[in-house]
């Protein structure tokens, strides 16, 4: 009985011994993974002029993938930011009306909220403000002016009930400004939270061995300095080509917006959630392949020559930022259907 | 007591003398409307050699919202044949490769399946084999060959094991037989029960009385010579014009698929299913208005110049078939990354 007895403490003794550094390392990798990054929210905090309601959501997920907010009717916020595909068109840089191209790659809508500003350059400071460009730019959707945006949806009486019911303090209610208010309300909800969030949550084993080592690369290497907080990314401008000259691109970024000498080049650090889905890279999208844009940001902004080994290792890691899609936010709407008096889509 | 009695049987029996006329018209009708249509079946069946099972179903649902499939990575099946939008892009022809535009309307994807055959000409018998058409129409999706269509899904490595699970016993799953067998799998699941369902199973209020009026009026005027059937249509040919020419297009449909003199301006009828909401009209889209539609239709086919109230009662009927996508179609897959093997968006 005593000889069975040591056999047990023993084997426990042992277990103890080889989980226990394991566990305690991930521990320490928690609390340290939690000094530069956060948790996903429940729920994205919404501006005081546009608190979230199931009214707005509806709507704004209806115009979301409506392709009458286009001159042609041919696209829709989906259809550069496709929820199916990362957020994003996996293309260099997007397709607008009649097949022009913009000159920079459509960045990812899901998380899109939590970012300092939108836009590469932070032209947007809200999702309001951003809702509306695409709509109005003669690249994008091409719509000629507001009048016709509203009187695309003026004349569908679905549409003006469902306005009504999001805004119904509102004398007027179907307004460019309230589009942008829906739509926005809708990519609130795009939060995607991941496996990420478990470990920095305290879920040791949210991250396989090989992902807490990419993990520990990309604090050591010094990647935190600017993909930190709760997107990874999206909270500060950073020069681009800190260390040497980006070769794809003489896009001057932010430069742009500020006319400040002193952010030439300078663009939006990109928010790194669900980045492993959102190829090509870089704000012209000209590098497909996430181990050559790691590669490429090694050098370029820190000035070290990662290995293949380091960079592997980083890319595993980044697998564990694919999110989870609200379902809701999956479900495709069922639009209205125009009417004899909605205006007519324009091929020209 | 007995004075109570006889209250509440005349009460009764004026109850029944009041309701009675118009339960056994109901009644009529719906006997009268079972022999020209049949209400839509549970499951769509398929052809013997593609059973659905959900692998395929799953697979096919992420095939059709796969922009991979065109050249350009920007259209999928949904582009043109929209679930959000009646199955249909809404749109006079549709729009492909670089904003081409195709000679004919596309027709709705919703019920697609119970038709005699596909594409407004018939040119082919099934929807697998319609699958496998606008995915290299040098107009629509424009990939230049099989090969290169098959290389997009084989560097993905979920595609590979999604054809695996779906075609257990394949050698080589993923080909193109296969790629148009789980699309058309995923297309037969778009059956869109309406309330002219419930009406032809025994459900007497489910149309409106102006709704009986508009079915009758359909019945009377002979528009089920065509028209008829579980699609409401899609079930024959018929020339386009029979009285008359169609005066805003010269396409002479089937003859292009028969060579055959006889079927000059033929057209297979469409289903009419949802057609309020697959604006605009006949195979060359030109006819916006739905009640213009009906105009010309009793014109050029019957010979007969239907009133504006005959016109308006009918088209209340056809909002009757306005159907109920099933849940599960509408859910937006998520798509796998591409992978740094997998060829590249061509914009030529």
């Amino acid at each position: 009985m005593k000889k069975w007895l040591v056999l047990v403490a023993g084997f426990f003794l042992l277990l103890l011994l080889r989980v226990q550094p394991v566990f305690s390392q991930d521990k320490d990798l928690i609390r340290e993974a939690n000094q530069y990054f956060k948790p996903l929210p429940e729920v994205m905090s919404a501006p005081e002029d546009n608190p979230a309601t199931r009214a707005k959501l509806e709507l704004g997920k209806m115009l979301y993938f409506e392709p009458r907010l286009s001159k042609s009717d041919t696209i829709s916020c989906n259809s550069c930011h496709n929820l199916a595909t990362g957020g994003v068109d996996n293309l260099p840089t997007s397709m607008g009306h009649l097949a022009q191209f913009g000159p920079r790659n459509a960045p990812t809508v899901l998380n899109a909220g939590l970012q300092i500003a939108q836009f590469w350059d932070g032209r947007a400071a809200t999702l309001e403000d951003q809702a509306k460009g695409p709509i109005l730019n003669p690249m994008e959707m091409a719509m000629p002016d507001v009048e016709l945006v509203l009187s695309r949806l003026r004349t569908i009486p679905e549409y003006v009930e469902l306005f009504k019911k999001a805004f119904p303090e509102d004398k007027e209610p179907l307004t460019y400004d309230n589009i942008a208010k829906v739509i926005a309300a809708f990519e609130r909800t795009l939060l995607t939270p991941s496996r990420f969030d478990d470990f920095l949550k305290g879920k040791a084993d949210a991250l396989s061995s090989n992902e807490e080592k990419g993990l520990k690369l990309v604090i050591e290497k010094g990647c935190i300095a600017c993909h930190n907080g709760v997107g990874v990314g999206g909270g500060m401008y950073q020069k681009f080509g800190v260390l040497g000259r980006y070769e794809y691109s003489d896009d001057q970024g932010r430069f742009h917006v500020t006319k400040n000498d002193q952010e030439k080049y300078f663009f939006k650090v990109p928010i790194l959630r669900n980045v492993t889905r959102t190829s090509p890279y870089f704000h012209d999208g000209s590098i497909w392949d996430l181990k050559e844009t790691v590669r490429i940001m090694g050098s370029l902004q820190l000035g070290k020559d990662l290995t293949r080994a380091e960079i592997d290792l980083i890319v595993e890691f980044l697998h564990s930022l694919e999110g989870r899609i609200p379902e809701e936010a999956l479900r495709l709407p069922v639009l209205p259907a125009s009417t004899p008096a909605t205006p007519k889509p324009v091929f020209k």
